[in-house]
């Protein structure tokens, strides 16, 4: 049935994981085939190596498929999805039966048109946004280096991508590759799908460097091989694995749509379904000879053994946790749950506070709450783009610099923004720490389709973005963000927090760590603000997302909300329109989406019946949410400017006398 | 004077070029003392290499900083920006006076703390967010090659970048690299300040690679030389213009902060002032013995005579231009002026359209108006970022592909969102054309701060982002934009477009393309819908930003509000809703931005007095500016999924019935 030479000869390298291999293909086709939609090429091209990967060297249980000392295996081309699910579904993983192949890409199937974290076991990371994948597995390598540092005899495990020129043709891709060359993850190790093809054509068309040399420029370990050579891709990935000091890089030579009379070697094996047609005679060129969705006995049963081949080690290496002095830790690490001191360590810093109120910038209260809390916390680890005095979120207990000699607690990411998002979701998705790092809030901007990541995948890395508004004065409107706050609160599933002063710092700091399922963007000031929670209180009044900080006279004719540094403002502007004989209310709304999410009562109550003035340097969209117009919104319209902070405020109108205009215009009405 | 061994060795090699140098040096300390914020390390480690450059290579004439023939310069390091308004203040460039360079930092003054496109002649493009100089200058050395061909004759000029560390780490900078090597493009020089530092410290903190071997990887030519060296820097500049196959890079070794005593060589000497006492020192160790601000006559006058050095050559090409058969044409292209047939191709396409409407994509109707208008328009280049395909941005008249052999009308960018953004920049800038590139609206978050800075400087960059809700269906979430929409509106100064129809896509098109002042930005669909502007009319209806599309009835119970794909939805529901015998304007929303633009007597009629829902198949955020509740939206709340089109529709609650029930909940009420 083989007519083509090349697939012949290819086949007689290794019958057998020639003939596993095209179980993948043959899902591949089918499923790509009924939903009328998907990838097949990548998978196609892909296979080989896929099957050489499971087959000799991924330490990989399909019983289990989430156990902690795992290998873990990452598809940053996260179109070719099918590959991924024909893995797990021919290795095993309950969740990934036929049925879910048969529904790839439907409503309510766990096969979505890209591979989507939680959606079954042995889906490490959701990929498909190009190049962060590889750089979400460079934050796993360097988790797995780290937690092997704090707990010896325990982690000892590889990660694995595979990726394809799009990964590597992003910027994030180089940021992950130039990270990981510079600390020296010796246990990654990237397949590259590099055949050639792009979307638009041959990669010719826009893509021609020497990738190897490029990495190699970057302190990896490259080497380069026939991507449908099993014996081939066996000794690289051996040969990988033998190099502990350098990441490493095997460019697989491969072609798109192995197997494919007409489309392979072609863009047209990328993005469409082959069809009945060319499905079938592809299938008869790899001498494939089933029904759709049908796996022979034989193959099936190889392909279990396969995903029952790590069985022993994980067992192995359970008995082992069992009696190692730090199992107890470890598995907490594993499970997320916070220690048992962290609480009473919240405790004293808000004692503290209370006792010596702080009238700092809430980039110092976040250094200050991050100093009282990280003790307790050895799950917590540190970093920044390269502003580390600025963040300011480096601290005594997080001070270890992670480097290629020794792996420790304080990340330098780099001027590398969106490496760094994905670097830390890696940490989140491998298990064992709680990740934060910081950039200026400008430059989320950068590392925005990260932060969204985090979102979607619903897990609880931390982002800090301190000189949060025009207040960082003169570096002007290239760096002062402007848009940012409206533009992180319209992402879903992403608590944004603009604490008012130290305390409200320091809760925002205390959710964003107990909150494991949805990252937290703490927004910070460069410029200090007095502190105004004074009340002795046990009570986290930022876990509701708003509250009534004060109340001026007795009745309430007006209610000024403020975040951040235009909080004591509101404070301000209240105490001038009581002076004039007015009850005004000032509520604090660090965080729009836990206030969102409190019952109507409770809005209804901190909201009030009176007329509302919002009040923040930023952008006015999407304030409109809480206050009746545009004009009721103290804020920016345009860009900033470089100039002092104060000269700013004055000059752009977000002024205490502005609000008590606004508020006297509208009581006239 | 001079103590330090380093400096007086330098100083003997040109003493010449280090006195004009050391005119920079001073200023930039002065000034960023004066500013007391600032950062005085970069200017003084690359004084050296800037005075040669504008010395002996540099086509530059301060007379007349903006002819289309000059050199441009981009200084990527932006925060280096007192290095620039030196040079532009000693070559004699009118607007940039000893008082700007005093006010530096200041409210009012030229001298923002990043270099601002538009506040002075000679300032080729706004930077400071690292990596996009770089990139921009990537595009500004593409137009200079697509000119050339285009007018033989009349544009042969380099382009020079200044860029330190952080331009190299962050991702865009490796995409403008990979571009650039890509393309060949020989004229492109950089000049990397490779001195060791970066914020967090030394750059071995993070940053450990071979950047001239990366390079090279890339197909750079690539140097090394010493950054304080002049005869080194002009040699290895000259080497740089001989190899005219690739572009080059010239890695300069420097000191930050060449010649303060106590900081030069360290992070200090980065970001903060010398302050009073080590500026005293600084300038005692170069030898300088002059008052602040104060530039003696000699070195004044050899500044002023550099600065007049290119002036022969100006006339020289003004002269040519005179002569030139092309002339007229190419002063049009500078002036940005649209040609004369564009009108009419316009009104023919509208024309078109009512005669025979189009039931297409949003997306398809793109490729139509651009079909129409192209051939008009020799200033459009187009291209994808590796989206072509599915993004429709190629046309008969935009297709001649732009590679290494020849330059062409459309730019295969890659795989590269953010590098294209920054280089459609570049490309704006340059002068001569209208750029458009196209991705996915929800990789507009790879290239946000791109598109952010087109808006910052006020120019015509037009995105075309497809696929625009999640009736882009089986790709799934990670692919279906939700807040997108929200978060570019968010944007000041960016018209985001959202076609409801053929006719809409048009009119967009011709506002994006008149615009050459704003960025645009066109969301348009995978997904066909009907042709709704139906009745024969000249005028471009878009243009207001929302317009009553139809009126259902006599009286006006309930108006619906709707955009793009959802403008046919609400029609349907408008229908239903009259069937019931209620009365209902459809309005159409194609941009925000241009709607609030118009006078409120216009708004209020549009908007009008009845409830009103909105609908959108994206993030309800922020369209409380329109609709009286976050109930009235009828939008989406989360991330999408993967599944058919009209599956999601109706999970997701977008529908017909939704709008109906609302409409009449409201009218209970």
């Amino acid at each position: 049935m083989i007519k083509d030479p090349f697939i012949a000869s290819k086949e007689k390298l290794d019958p057998n994981n020639f003939a596993l291999a095209n179980c993948i293909r043959a899902l591949s086709i089918d499923a790509v085939n009924a939903a009328n939609s998907g990838h097949p090429g990548a998978p196609m091209g892909m296979a080989d190596a896929a099957t050489i990967l499971y087959r000799k060297h991924l330490t990989f249980d399909a019983a289990m498929p989430d156990w902690p000392d795992r290998d873990r295996f990452v598809l940053s081309n996260g179109h070719a999805s099918m590959l991924l699910y024909s893995l797990l579904h021919l290795t095993g993983v309950e969740d990934m039966t036929m049925d879910q192949i048969r529904n790839f890409r439907q409503w309510g199937s766990i096969t979505a048109g890209h591979p989507e974290y939680g959606h079954a076991k042995g889906i490490e990371t959701t990929t498909g946004p190009l190049g962060q994948g590889l750089a979400t597995a460079v934050g796993m390598a360097m988790s797995e280096r780290l937690l092997a540092e704090e707990f010896p005899g325990l982690v000892d495990h590889h990660t694995y991508v595979m990726l394809g020129d799009g990964c590597l043709e992003e910027g994030i891709g180089q940021e992950a590759i130039s990270l990981a060359g510079h600390l020296g993850l010796g246990k990654l190790i990237l397949l590259y799908d590099d055949n050639d093809i792009t979307i638009d054509g041959p990669t010719s068309v826009s893509f021609s460097e020497n990738v190897p040399a490029r990495l190699a420029a970057c302190g990896w370990h490259v080497q380069s091989c026939d991507g449908h050579n099993p014996l081939a891709l066996d000794a690289a990935i051996t040969a990988a694995k033998a190099e502990t000091g350098m990441p490493s890089l095997i460019a697989m030579k491969t072609i798109i749509g192995f197997g494919s009379p007409n489309r392979a070697g072609t863009a047209s094996a990328h993005g469409a379904p082959l069809g009945e047609e060319e499905g079938a005679a592809a299938k008869a060129a790899l001498g494939w000879s089933y029904a759709p969705f049908e796996i022979p006995a034989d193959l099936s049963k190889k392909w279990r053994d396969i995903g029952a081949k790590g069985r022993d080690m994980r067992t192995a290496w359970e008995t082992k946790l069992a009696e190692h002095p730090q199992a107890v830790e470890f598995m907490r690490r594993q499970s997320g749950i916070l220690p048992e001191g962290y609480d009473a360590a919240v405790a004293k810093a808000r004692k503290q506070l209370f006792a010596a109120p702080a009238k700092v910038a809430t980039r110092k209260a976040s250094q200050m709450a991050l100093d009282a809390l990280a003790g307790s916390l050895p799950e917590l680890v540190g970093g920044s783009a390269d502003l580390t005095g600025s963040n300011l979120t480096r601290v005594e207990a997080v001070d270890s610099q992670y480097s290629r000699d020794k792996p420790g607690r304080y990340i330098g990411y780099g001027v590398r923004e969106f490496g760094m998002a994905a670097a830390m979701n890696g940490l989140v998705l491998h298990g064992g720490f709680i990740p934060y790092g910081g950039t200026f809030l400008v430059f989320s901007d950068y590392a925005r389709n990260g932060i969204r990541l985090s979102a979607l995948m619903e897990i609880g890395t931390i982002y800090v973005m301190t000189h949060d508004s025009i207040g960082l004065g003169e570096d002007g409107p290239t760096h002062q963000p402007i848009e940012h706050l409206a533009s992180l609160r319209a992402i879903p599933n992403l608590n944004v927090f603009r604490p008012g002063d130290a305390m409200e710092t320091l809760e925002c700091w205390d959710i964003a760590i107990r909150n494991r399922n949805r990252p937290s963007l703490m927004a910070l000031s460069r410029q200090g603000v007095p502190q105004l929670r004074l009340e002795e209180s046990d009570e986290n009044l930022s876990a509701k997302g708003a509250y009534i900080l004060r109340s001026y006279g007795s009745s309430r004719d007006i209610t000024l909300i403020a975040t951040g540094t235009e909080l004591s403002l509101a404070v301000e502007a209240a105490e001038a329109l009581q002076a004039e004989g007015l009850g005004v209310v000032v509520v604090s709304m660090p965080c729009w989406e836990l206030f969102d999410a409190q019952p109507k009562n409770y809005r209804d109550k901190i909201l009030g019946t009176a007329p509302r003035i919002a009040i923040e340097a930023a952008s006015k969209f999407g304030w409109t949410r809480y206050v009746a117009s545009e004009e009721d919104i103290i804020g920016m319209d345009g860009f900033g400017a470089s100039a002092p902070a104060e000269r700013l405020y004055q000059e752009f109108g977000i002024t205490k006398q502005a609000v008590v205009d606004r508020a006297k215009r509208l009581l006239e009405a």
